[in-house]
């Protein structure tokens, strides 16, 4: 005999689908939208199908939105010329948020990982080739600061090298092995104007950051 | 101009309206369903839909059941003399899962707490005074030592107590301000057998607790 009614076992174990939802939690998000806010229940069931159904992913810069591109995409007052190449939406937005950032990006949704099966062509890289060739003169690699993001960082440099674009990485004012969404405005922007070029090591040579 | 599109952030809300989830975890679950579990995101909206609209409170228990009354109290094994009441299905769950007790449940879904607008009428205590009549010897009170818990135990024993109906306190063998559910199966079983009748003080008279 189930303890629990078929269709309330079904919304716990639905439950912990959500990324840092565990048993108990389940139980007690199941528990607190059937007694005390079945209209977010309802509210949530339609938000997550309209978001399925309307959002895609933006075909220049792969951020969610309604339509082909996104609202920075298609602004004319945005520098064609500057790409930003972040891991997630999020990093969109704090760095947004931050304020002094007039460029374009372009969003990873993820990074490099060849153990789960992350590669080149997940991340969407032929896409980022693509649009490095589209008048682009410095793409700036604000990848996490983790082994994933920097990694990934040196896998777009050697791709931006290649087509002969510069490419420079944020400086360290993000703390090591943080993640971007979690820093403050101001370090941001200091992790920004530090930014440094990404030398290129050709077999045989030393290699050398240099200083913009 | 807003960075996400309006079902991105309407998603994102919607996840809020779950317990516990701040901004940043709803946008990471929000991420997360979109980009690497969309099947999951439809099966959430899903069961949010089908628990809404299936699931009822048993008429005698007040457990989620899928027609009137759930199992147990339909059961004909287990000793309808006894009446164990929780605030909680959890509790439901902790206490069968410790697999000693054999008498029926009232759910209250909730504990007494008048500053937040939930009185007698909101736990269904006038249903509960109904299900003592109907053959109930003994009433277990396993509502949550917390202060609200106690306090709700205190209005339910002298309910019993004008009914004519013994009432009993687990033993605190479950750690004060603690919650039931996530005590161990052996506190539990230890707390069953350690309970101790609740006094009904008439006026002018000592309090006492009796042991059974
Ligand atoms: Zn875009
Ligand atoms: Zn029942």
């Amino acid at each position: 005999m189930s303890l629990f009614a078929p269709p309330l076992n079904r919304l716990i174990e639905a439950l912990r689908l959500l990324p840092g939802v565990g048993p108990k939690s389940a139980q007690r998000m199941a528990f607190h939208l059937l007694e005390k806010d079945r209209q977010g229940a309802l509210v949530l069931a339609g938000a997550l199908r309209d978001a399925l159904e309307i959002l895609h992913h933006c075909q220049d810069c792969r951020m969610y939105c309604e339509g082909d591109r996104c609202p920075i995409c298609r602004s004319s007052h945005r520098d064609e010329g500057l790409l930003c190449v972040v891991e997630t939406p999020a990093d969109v937005v704090a760095i947004e948020n931050a304020g002094f950032y007039r460029g374009k990006y372009f969003v990873l949704m993820g990074h490099l990982s060849p153990l789960d099966g992350v590669g080149p062509e997940e991340l969407g890289l032929d896409r980022f080739s693509e649009r490095l060739r589209r008048g682009v003169r410095e793409v700036i690699l604000a990848t996490n600061p983790t082994v994933e993001g920097e990694a990934t960082a040196h896998y777009l440099a050697a791709q931006a090298a290649q087509i002969g674009v510069h490419a420079s990485r944020i400086a360290h004012g993000v703390p090591m092995g943080g993640e971007l969404t979690y820093v403050d405005s101001g370090t941001l922007s200091h992790a920004f104007s530090g930014r440094h070029r990404v030398a290129q090591t050709d077999p045989g040579s030393h290699p050398a950051d240099e200083s913009f």
